[in-house]
């Protein structure tokens, strides 16, 4: 246990840059438990800008260096996804506590090696950056699935199509949507949100099929469009469909459970539908007269279902102050983690396996052979001639 | 060309019985090119039924006798589903205009044989009860794919789950959800609909996979819940999903084109989104500046997309009505058919392609081979072990 987390941040672009804001605004949501120390980055512009943005704080242009520096006792890693798990190894081993970007890392191998390094430091916390998991509505969801308030899993179909980007996007780095610089893309960038929600909520795959389409409307060669239909096993099957090309995207939550429904609407409106007993149930006990006065609204429905609506709101920034806060006080006090570090290779678990899936033209086993995905991976890493393949 | 269709309804029962229904009660919305001659059932409780309903009206026990009396000029087939083709054959070598029910059939190869029935005899009109063709809203959809209003297709997304029916439903007779008697569950009786919509709008997939359950939640061994992968080719993608036993049902159709999106929500409510150009156009001339106004509403999104919404009504009755009318038009006026009978052979196409995909556990082309087909059913017919296998 420390007095207090003393954290540095890892990158200082869009993300590194949100979360040093909260610091530099001293926005009262933060709890006491952290402080910002130090800022790595090595880009050297960055020098300059957090000289400016914070006079006086310790700037790094090495990670190894700002770990081995003593200033800090926990870090962010707000850097490109294949450096995450090469820094957290890092940290780790070192007794600095990793508070991790999503996703955990690219493919399964390199996160295994990075849950080792935590495993074999189990003082140290492993903590991984799944901000949505703090919001209330998705908390509710979770929830009500734990508590079979609508039965077990017969379904679940996501559509989450409102992470568009543009072609200006894709031109501000030269790592971004590479196979070599990035791993992948709406899979690796901005789906790994909801790859995580989907089994946090209904639980992992057995296996899955997915058509994913390269570069649709796009000069990038990952995927930038997806349509998985996934194998929950006893018969629950699932379906999660994303991409980047749509410009009126839409957010389309549903599960279907042995006793009701949960629909949750542009991640603000959550609708339940429980029904007053197990659906095989009430169906045993009709017959086709029942069913036509069902038909022809001449039955109080209250009776067979009961049903809520609740909107809710987000507030900037409240999600990740939520995380800072929930990893600090786990760090100083032992308070629960929301998003334990070694979940993370769910997410990339299910990505590998949409990536192998499509890659292989067949279903696949969610527990993808991790040295066949990597061989994959960098066939097509090779092909781009762009980055070395990865090990 | 005759100068009225002289109709004999084929099957007395619950579908039967609602066209009939429009006749007796001298329903205003029926045209004065057609009228009811005769009712043919093979159940011999019916002949006393129908002779209280239409005192005098010819009553048939056997089809051929009613095909060759004489006395009709046109069929509509209410009758199991392996019915269908047989006595559609037989009308069309007659001479006698058929209306088909849907499905056209169970299986392709005995459609195949229907549709060579009809080619032999072009005079003699073949057309198929698709009365949601009528819906003005999804004749409205079904213009606006093919003037390219949204561009071209990108994803379809089909969650149409408001089919519920109880054990009693499938208690009523016999045959009802067996694979000898009826030859399948949810894709031969209830989707069938949705399944020739789907084609009729947005075209015929190239390959399909599909995950069925069998007789979740009910006595029965047929399919009552489907999610299938669709792949159009040219990277466009469908999920089509559909059950039986969802109380709290989901009718939800999202198209998703190169040029904006087309929702319609419980088959009532249209909502278009128009981009002002193509999708990949808009992103060529965006930077992130321009996203990130975009992202914290800065942005007139009305540059780049107008959205319209609009509510349909259904009438009981009006579909199978204009149904009715329209193949009287064909018949003695030569109007255009609605549902042109060869169309059948689409929906039992996609519907035997999902039942061999997850019997073989595996994606299958759409243009499932027939006689694998048959054989596969037969196996499933013969361990059922209650009907003749079929040829």
């Amino acid at each position: 246990m420390v007095e207090k987390v003393k954290l540095g941040i890892i990158g200082y672009g869009a993300e590194g840059g949100m979360y040093a804001g909260f610091f530099r605004s001293k926005d009262a949501r933060l709890n006491e438990n952290i402080e910002l120390v130090a800022i790595c980055d090595n880009d050297p512009a960055k020098k300059e800008k957090v000289a400016a943005d914070f006079p006086g704080l310790p700037f790094f242009d090495n990670y190894m260096e700002m770990l081995e520096s003593g200033v800090v006792n926990a870090i962010v890693t707000t850097v490109p996804h294949y450096d995450h798990c090469v820094i957290g190894i890092d940290a780790l081993k070192r007794g600095i506590h990793l508070l991790g970007e999503k996703p955990a890392g690219v493919y399964t191998k390199d996160v295994e090696r990075l849950i080792a390094a935590a495993d074999e430091n189990p003082e140290t916390t492993f903590a991984i950056f799944f901000n949505q998991r703090t919001n209330p509505l998705y908390q509710k969801v979770k929830q009500l699935m734990d508590d079979k308030a609508i039965g077990d899993l017969q379904r679940v179909t996501w559509i989450i199509t409102t992470w568009w980007r543009p072609q200006g996007y894709y031109n501000q780095s030269a790592w971004r949507a590479t196979w070599g610089g990035e791993g992948g893309g709406v899979l690796v960038n901005q789906a790994p949100h909801q790859l995580d929600l989907l089994q946090w909520i209904c639980g992992k795959p057995e296996k899955v099929f997915a058509k994913l389409q390269y570069g649709v409307g796009r000069e990038i060669v990952v995927e930038n469009e997806v349509n998985a239909l996934l194998d929950f096993g006893n018969g629950a099957t699932g379906s999660f469909i994303t991409c980047t090309n749509d410009l009126v995207g839409t957010d389309r939550f549903e599960i279907f459970g042995t006793k009701g429904k949960i629909i949750v609407e542009d991640s603000k409106k959550l609708i339940v539908k429980q029904l007053t007993a197990p659906e095989a149930t009430l169906s045993e006990k009709m017959d086709m007269s029942d069913v036509m006065k069902i038909f022809m609204g001449q039955v109080d429905m209250a009776q067979f279902v009961t049903e809520t609506e609740e909107e809710f709101t987000t507030v900037f920034g409240q999600q990740h102050i939520d995380v800072l806060n929930n990893f600090a006080d786990h760090v100083v006090n032992g308070a629960p983690l929301l998003a334990n570090g070694r979940d993370g290779i769910n997410g990339v678990t299910l990505a590998n396996a949409m990536h192998l899936s499509s890659w292989l033209d067949k279903e696949v086993d969610y527990n993808v052979d991790g040295d066949q995905y990597l061989a994959e991976l960098n066939k097509r890493i090779a092909a781009e001639g762009k980055f070395e393949i990865r090990k």
